[in-house]
């Protein structure tokens, strides 16, 4: 557990790696670090902020009810509900939400399956998968405008296995029980989601 | 409304941001900030200038009819007159003309068609469309040499759906009432149109 | 040869190239620099570190039995193996492994072939051959879970022509006498791996 | 015409600009700015320079023979005669020679026809094409082991037109009267070597 001062000092500094990768394109995406589990309590950024240069009152407090917790004229995002959902079934300590052209490319091209197929790939070891012909899978859930129905629908594509679900034509939910293990799990996912386009379209060669 | 000095300064910051992403190579591109509407005064980048390194008498203040207001001892681009008209129909303060790849694919791929078609993906929230299949279509006029008249057809080309035109093999215009909003709406379509290249690359696999 | 706190720093210049270059991502790759060839200590990355931003108690002192020989908590990476094998063949001082989307596409796309090969490219002249028409292979080894039998795997298949082997969906060893050829090797190769991709796409054109 | 340490100074600028943008990978590449045209002195980055941290050493004052004009212990790149012969011909007063991807990559698959061709294109303006539908052709020619006969080829091939000539599998050769105008040419030639290697790529779609 942290503070909140704390856990807002370790959304800043996803938001600066976060941008400086590219991943939070005009004003988009949004980041969550766990302060307290029960009743729970979170550090997220607020709607609209300009990723690559946060200030302290970008980061808002929110209990499970979506509810501010600080004094602020900001609101929180409506993609907060997503967050809350995700640190309802699992027992994770930070969210990162991000848009990058490659998670979508395989959003959709593998969208109607439902899910990204990953075969015997080293970097699934970053995930927890260490055996040599691992194979998982990561759930692709449609894009709802109705973001109660789309944190649902994430908190119960999401399964054990990965750390991650792709909304298809948005982005990608990734976590971990600490910020540097949702961001080594981002990092993971973005290679595999580069590699996995990119080889669809290299084993067109024949 | 801004002064000059501040018109400039924001200028300066959008320009520092479009060169560190790579967006205004060998000395192209220009940018502005509107100062006052009526009687019209912008203040935008000078021709040839290296748009990584501008200095506050890089930085012209032109009135409608392409006058420059300040002592200097540099001319305005000649695509400044596609700048003021876009001011003149739309109620916009920023104004950001830039050269990328992906942007010139896009432009010439769908040249023909004089239109790129987006459909349902969520960066179309960034440019103010919050449905859940969203569709809107980004004008691309032709690349005319004569630039009062390519000021013109991007005028014409332009509707309030999407705050940007594209100019086919040359680059894109995009526009927002404030620098912030002029810098997102860039952001969020130089994602789509690299997302629209590698998607049709891509579906050609089958 | 080198002191260990020499090459300790050799070993942080060389991650810090690399991070910037994305070739470590999700904590991946390991770096060593050799301190004394016989009896054998080489300084190279723990396990898991974030490579972005090493300490110097990061870099462990390891001998050829791949025990720790400096007071630790940390734990060396089971891929130090791999490098012991390399230091043993070889006469090379600093050996680099890394992971990239291009390395391991090449490496998934000639890995029935077990070798890529690469034929009167300019930047082979890095590698060592000045010849006009200078063509080399560099091998491909399966991604072994055992890591001793990796180590072997790439230890065999390394020969004195390309100072590198791949591993398949993996990543790469590259090797030199100093650390700073061991990178000249490495981005030289990173180059060709992608050259030899792209060329690969567009040459189904036709 | 500069004095020496005003053209080392420049070549150290244009080094730090092509080592940022990755053009110049494992210590490939050299560039030069005219000292003086006639006796010919140029300065110009000696042989396996790390690129990315230049010292004032680095940079040699040539004489048209190669004789290096001032003491020191490095010698003069052997590509030192393609630029010689490049000033010879024109009355450029600076060269750039890079390696990038997509210039080696335009390179093959153009190689066969000897150039590559480039139509109505608006970067075209930055080499000085101002019609609406100006077209050239960058010449390539082959990558000669023997340097001297590379410099002949070079400028036997290269062309008022345009600044610039290809050397197949190898890298480019790009110049102008200034080292900003270098700069601007080849920034906007490495512009429209992606693009036309991706249009040829999307192209396939049909």
């Amino acid at each position: 557990m942290h503070t909140f001062d704390e856990a807002a000092q370790a959304v800043i500094s996803l938001a600066q790696f976060c941008s400086h990768k590219g991943w939070l394109p005009a004003t988009s995406g949004n980041l969550s670090v766990l302060v307290e589990r029960d009743p729970m309590k979170i550090a997220i950024t607020r709607s609209g902020a300009d990723k690559q240069r946060l200030q302290a009152d970008d980061i808002l407090c929110i209990d499970e009810h979506m509810q501010v917790q600080t004094e602020t004229a900001y609101r929180p995002s409506a993609e907060t509900s997503v967050h809350i959902e995700l640190y309802r079934k699992f027992s994770c300590g930070s969210i990162l939400h991000v848009h990058t052209v490659f998670n979508n490319l395989v959003s959709e091209l593998y969208g109607d399956e439902g899910a990204v197929p990953i075969h015997g790939h080293e970097l699934l070891k970053a995930l927890g998968h260490w055996e040599e012909d691992a194979e998982v899978s990561i759930p692709i859930v449609p894009n709802y405008a109705d973001l109660a129905r789309l944190g649902q629908a994430v908190a119960e594509a999401a399964h054990a296995e990965v750390p991650a679900v792709f909304v298809r034509n948005h982005g990608i939910y990734a976590w971990g029980d600490t910020p540097e293990a949702a961001r080594r799990h981002l990092e993971a996912i973005e290679f595999l989601a580069e590699y996995v386009y990119r080889l669809g379209v290299a084993r067109d060669i024949g």
